[in-house]
């Protein structure tokens, strides 16, 4: 089910303080080995977390035997006093593990801005230490929750092989990784180009394609680590292809979480010039906020749909565009298709499938609506 | 303090009942001359309403003698049928003001995606056309009207001469202009090539800086007619500048009428590289739901700012960003500074600003809050 189905990995999770609702807020995953193989993808702002600072140096050697989380805190935008709560952070999981420092990714999510409340971290991180098992993964799950309504957790299966992982996130969701954490564990003996190019190619089809609002996170990271430990070693494509299923699980459970959401909005662009074509009018439409309105108020609004496409350079012409909500084609040709009224938006998924008419190509965009419990609950609170 | 204002121009605004609410929706605006220069800037969207395709054919001449405008419909995605009612339009005014139909410009606003009333239309034109009057400036800017509360005017006085102007526009108000109609009319002595330069000028610091929502509009159009009315030549430099003001000034009322809106936010961008630099980054951060709820719930939530700019491609180091909330430094050379309880967020003025510390350029792009009034207005009703 999580983290710690593979053979190799100890996990715990346990409450530091950290937040406010005195809530599970510090997790440790750990890879034993017998190999260190790891690949990580960060968010691409540039305005990136401390620990993403210091987990960028850790991936470098492609390798990483533990991973420390913490909610509470971004520790992003905090300064020099920020980026040495991140190290000291490494150092003491290394010390209580055997390992070097620089073995230890570090993530952290929560309030941008404030400094972390160190002792009350570190008291964390050696309780973490304390009560790693091979059965903690569910706990770690739990412990880097922020504004999720529930843990999320995944596990794929291989010939004598499996892959695990725990993901975080329901706000600042948006391309290029969300406020999201995601540990990734197996147990399949990869090499580090290989988890690289794996990873890169899981991701880009999943969590870069969820578009929950817009907004892209300082702190979003997705670690996979290999133990080994099965001594089975799988074909790239067999791999690759269960790492994917597994990123497209949790990005789904994360997208089912996103904050004050009512619908789970598939963009389906099809008949692309290219790829990038589809997904540059996917997320042009998944970020007007007068379609996302639309949808809350159950209304197949496709001029909001067509007023959002053309404000990309996607080839295509606008006279020939057909739009579908779930199956009913309310435009054709770019003029007024079946009845809006065949359109049923009670259901929680969405599907809205945009016809290019320039190629063959195609990508579907995951995204949310915008409901009156989003704005309440990201004006109520600072997260 | 209209459009009627200027020398030269009659208007007027009837009821139609292409509008559900039985409010005026028809609107015409004729200059008398001696002169018929005139100069227009429309949406940026590719998928562009039919009224805008046949008044971009118009403006190849550089001058019109009129604009009709109708509210209850946008004309827009509704093909070969939705231009040939955008041309007999045209053709109608022109048939009873005795000029040629390409010098006359067609604005639409309303719901993408459905046919005009063309009897309706037709009839409300035939009424505009007959109670037409140099007074007739106030019933035409309430004519255009449609989730705006209030209608737009605004006057600016040169030496001998004035300008006037309308606007519409409350949602789907974004960059490279809004659902937003404007006429501005003027009596000053102007040639072609000024009025166009001036216009483009005017509209880039103001319209195109404001940032409601996101949401580009297919049906945009600012148009200027000049009838030379007051045989007065303003210098360029002049003409441009009161040009400006009144665009700032109709930009304003449009930002204050915004939908469901409780703040009216400046987001200045100081000491950037280049202009676009300076805008870009006002964008990234005037689209951020996140910042917008933040303000909305009068939150100085500074770390949704600087996640925003991260997301530019704007010359500047992260590490070294300051940003004020009404004037209140919150952050400090990318640390926390002035504490964010010295923030009052409850007036409806809001500003923020942005040192990216890299050059001597700056911008201001305006935008509004994200509210629950927001998404009640655009899941409610179709629009």
């Amino acid at each position: 089910m999580t983290v710690t189905t593979p053979q190799g990995f100890r996990a715990s999770g346990v409450t530091a303080g950290l937040k406010a609702s005195g809530t599970p807020d510090v997790a440790l995953v750990v890879n034993d080995g017998p190999s260190d193989v790891a690949a990580a993808v960060f968010t691409t702002n540039r305005c990136k977390a401390n620990p993403v600072l210091w987990s960028e140096q850790v991936m470098a050697g492609r390798k990483a035997r533990a991973c420390v989380l913490n909610s509470g805190g971004a520790n992003c935008y905090t300064g020099p006093q920020g980026f040495q709560a991140t190290h000291a952070s490494a150092e003491l999981v290394a010390s209580r593990l055997g390992i070097g420092a620089i073995d230890v990714v570090v993530c952290s999510t929560g309030l941008i801005g404030e400094q972390l409340e160190t002792e009350k971290l570190n008291a964390g991180i050696e309780q973490a230490a304390e009560t790693l098992s091979a059965t903690g993964g569910a706990a770690a799950a739990e412990a880097i929750m922020t504004t999720d309504t529930r843990s999320k957790q995944a596990v794929r299966e291989g010939e004598g092989w499996s892959i695990g992982g725990i993901a975080k996130g329901a706000g600042m969701l948006a391309p290029a990784l969300a406020t999201m954490l995601v540990v990734v564990t197996t147990d399949a003996e990869v090499d580090a180009e290989t988890a690289d190019r794996a990873l890169r190619e899981a991701t880009r089809v999943t969590f870069d394609r969820l578009d929950s609002d817009g907004c892209m996170s300082t702190n979003d990271t997705v670690l996979l680590m290999c133990s080994g430990a099965s001594g089975v070693t799988p074909g790239e494509r067999e791999f690759t292809g269960r790492l994917t299923e597994l990123c497209h699980d949790l990005a789904q459970q994360l997208l089912g979480d996103a904050e004050g959401a009512e619908h789970d909005i598939a963009i389906e662009v099809v008949n692309a010039a290219t790829e990038d074509d589809a997904v540059e009018v996917g997320r042009a439409i998944a970020r007007s906020n007068l379609f996302k309105c639309a949808v809350f108020g159950r209304d197949p609004n496709w001029g909001r749909i067509l007023a959002s496409a053309g404000t990309t350079r996607a080839a295509f012409d606008p006279a020939a565009l057909d739009v579908a909500f779930n199956g009913v084609w309310v435009c054709r040709g770019g003029e007024p298709g079946e009845s809006r009224e065949k359109v049923d938006l009670t259901e929680r998924a969405v599907t809205v499938t945009v016809d290019l008419k320039a190629g063959t190509e195609s990508a579907t965009i995951w995204t949310n609506d915008l409901t009156h419990a989003y704005v309440h609950e990201n004006s109520a609170y600072s997260t």
